[in-house]
């Protein structure tokens, strides 16, 4: 009797553990069920579809049901799986279009069902005209909204990456725009003084940031929609259309309900091979808690591309091979209007509250050599630790060209590189793409110096 | 009485060694010499000056004479030093301009000449109209030669960076351009199968590349000026202007007569802190010879870059504190017409000479999510050592955006990380940035496999 693996959501993590799994057992049979309309698409693409940059809804999906089932899939699409029962090893569904309910057994399975939006517990919340952004079926009801030309006044809830986004894209159809957030700076996860040239880029293109102000209520009209958000201060935003983007919860109910224990930081407990502590379940993206390296810490991220990894890892190890998923680092990016921020290791809070002294050293550099046409400004912010030089994180914000090269930075952390020990590294260098120091050579020799500096006064 | 350090060279190396030395130690008598007209310029930046890109001679000059005494520098241009006398710690100088000579005396010693232009030994090599590209005032001379009108047809003898980067200025100038080199594909640092993408981009700007032919002589009209290369193939390209860009070697004559002992790969033998083997007598830039950290094997490596930090390194050692350069990993980047080619680590026939065992993986993706408008291709390639899957060396050729990858690959060079390790680094993803995967991490994933079934057919 053949060997069968049930997954639970078809999006990034659970797309990959399928395939994986299924390419190094082809005996394996491998069954996927998704609620949703897509498999296998690019959550992260939903804002630039919005926006109109990116042309079609099928251009964010990678993989259709129809090509995972070319791939010996069996693949189960609008069809939720409502219960699982880990001692007798089944799965309870419901077919969403048909009505239809059922069972499936597994020997193997994979708990990939991503996160839901954070809705704060204010009144109006669930009125219609209010949106999260998670699934591309948000996205699709999201921009009928957009397209039915009875927008023009769009307020998102939080100023993080993708309230950014979606605040950039409705602006970008020539919508007014309101971006209210809790804290002094947008995108919180980086530090404030980074955080002020993401404000001053969004503002410049026209987008209006009501910060360190939250939401109190949503009111409500006397036809169940939302007509404005009212801030704690008692400021009332207008509002056609109210985005939610205020981040995401690991989506761990079923979980929950069937005994699948949870970490610390709420996500899924798992380990390095992406096993929970169930035997035969195994968990993946959104839902799971990762290890952060630096400070040792369970953390929830939810991001693509961790999803792909570790949904890989747990298809390889299902799949009779060996691989492990080594923990995160923090590392982000972001281009809102016509700034590139990112952001890698430890913040300033996160490094204090992680126990690390620490120094900062920030510089400002061009992405080109300074002579060089189409040079661009570019601020390279570094933390390292007092005494070792170690560096702890990184922040980068700045026009063209400049984001990426957090890549550089984040490989130093991951290799626990000393500041001293960057400012040597061979990194590339000619005119069309660097200053002869490129600018984290420039932060990197500044870092050491305090440091240096440091250890001299002590 | 105080101290006497005595540069010579006032270039990166030299003027970066004289900076941080007098930085360090305010009251060392710093002199410097410069044979030249410029300090402290970017030699890098030249083609983009004669293509017009970069408008005024004066942008590639990081730091002027002026500036430089404004830091208290004792700065002597238009000056050459014609001999060194270690017994004695003098050097000898003659004032180009005034015809005069002198000595002056040193307690430290900086030896930063830099390197020369290859010449082949062919006949009419020393003939009018035939250039090389080193210093700010070959620049000088040659853009007048373009500018004065009479110049329709260039043949560039060589086909490495600098070769191709004055090849595309003299297209840009609207220029018949022809390049001249041995190989079979241009810029031999790089693996043929990068040189032909190479190859085919600069053909397409309209450049005659002739491969596989060296140049055998040059054939000098009767008013002692080049008006044609012809070359081992007996083939005759007319040239009204020959440019030399066969790469440089260092500048080591003046050692040689001072008993300054160079290493083996002909540069001048230094220490990790810039230390000659003469007391007192220290090197930096492309004068000197550097350890590859991967083939353990001494060579020289022209470039601002290394001659920066290695200035940097020297004067802050001469000023009291230390400070080392650790050596390098063969890190390039160039952009070609519309494309841009970096490498670092050890190219295939070097990692052959270093006597490594090695596979390869290459993969074609994009610098962005494949749907994200301006999404342009991105080849990455890399090289591992069998058994272990360390990563040997990696090469990147695209378009816009891809080229500066090639930093994330040196660091984990760098670091000696296997390319199993690499693919689970946690890179920074958002679709205006990177696919999901990005490129560099799937060609580790591409390489780790092909690491993986070797292993298993062992």
């Amino acid at each position: 009797m053949s060997t069968r693996l049930v997954v639970i959501g078809g999006d990034a993590a659970g797309g990959s553990a399928a395939s994986q799994a299924k390419k190094r057992r082809p005996d394996l049979d491998v069954v996927l069920f998704e609620r949703g309309r897509a498999t296998s698409y690019s959550a992260c693409g939903i804002p630039y579809w919005i926006s109109g940059a990116v042309e079609h809804e099928s251009d964010l999906v990678a993989r259709t049901p129809e090509q995972h089932r070319a791939n010996g899939l069996d693949v189960r699409m609008r069809t939720e799986v409502v219960g699982i029962d880990t001692d007798k090893g089944v799965v309870h569904w419901h077919d969403l279009d048909a009505g239809t309910e059922g069972t499936e057994p597994y020997d193997e399975l994979v708990y990939a069902t991503g996160s839901v939006p954070m809705r704060p517990p204010v009144e109006g919340i669930d009125a219609d005209g209010v949106y999260g952004v998670q699934v591309l079926d948000d996205g699709v009801a999201l921009r009928a909204e957009l397209d039915s030309g009875r927008v023009r006044r769009v307020v998102v809830v939080g100023g993080g990456y993708i309230g950014l986004e979606i605040a950039e894209a409705c602006r970008e159809r020539g919508l007014d725009v309101t971006v209210v957030d809790r804290s002094a700076t947008p995108v919180g996860t980086f530090d404030p003084d980074v955080g002020r040239f993401i404000a001053d880029a969004v503002r410049e293109e026209g987008v209006d940031l009501v910060l360190s102000d939250g939401v109190a209520a949503i009111d409500v009209g006397p036809d169940g929609r939302a007509r404005a958000v009212v801030t704690a201060s008692g400021r009332e935003l207008p509002a056609d259309l109210v985005v939610l983007g205020l981040g995401v919860r690991p989506n761990v109910r079923l979980a929950q309900e069937a005994g699948i224990p949870l970490g610390t930081s709420g996500g899924i407990a798992v380990d390095a091979r992406m096993r929970t502590e169930v035997p035969g379940v195994w968990a993946a993206g959104d839902c799971v808690e990762s290890v952060h390296r630096l400070s040792g810490q369970r953390i929830v991220v939810a991001l693509g591309t961790h999803a792909n990894k570790q949904g890989r890892v747990a298809g390889i190890n299902i799949g009779g091979g060996y691989a492990t998923f080594p923990g995160v680092i923090g590392t982000a990016i972001t281009r809102t209007c016509s700034i590139e921020a990112a952001r890698t290791g430890l913040a300033e809070h996160e490094a204090e509250a992680a126990g690390y002294e620490f120094l900062t050293a920030a510089v400002d550099s061009t992405t080109k050599a300074g002579y060089f046409p189409g040079a661009k400004p570019i601020r390279v912010k570094m933390t390292a630790e007092r005494r070792t030089g170690r560096l702890l994180g990184a922040q980068i914000v700045g026009k063209e060209a400049a984001g990426k090269r957090i890549d550089a930075l984040a490989i130093c952390i991951w290799n626990e590189m000393t500041v001293d020990e960057i400012l040597s590294l061979d990194l590339s260098y000619a005119p069309p793409f660097a200053p002869v120091w490129d600018p984290v050579l420039i932060a990197a020799r500044k870092a050491s110096e305090a440091v240096e500096a440091d250890l001299r006064s002590c």
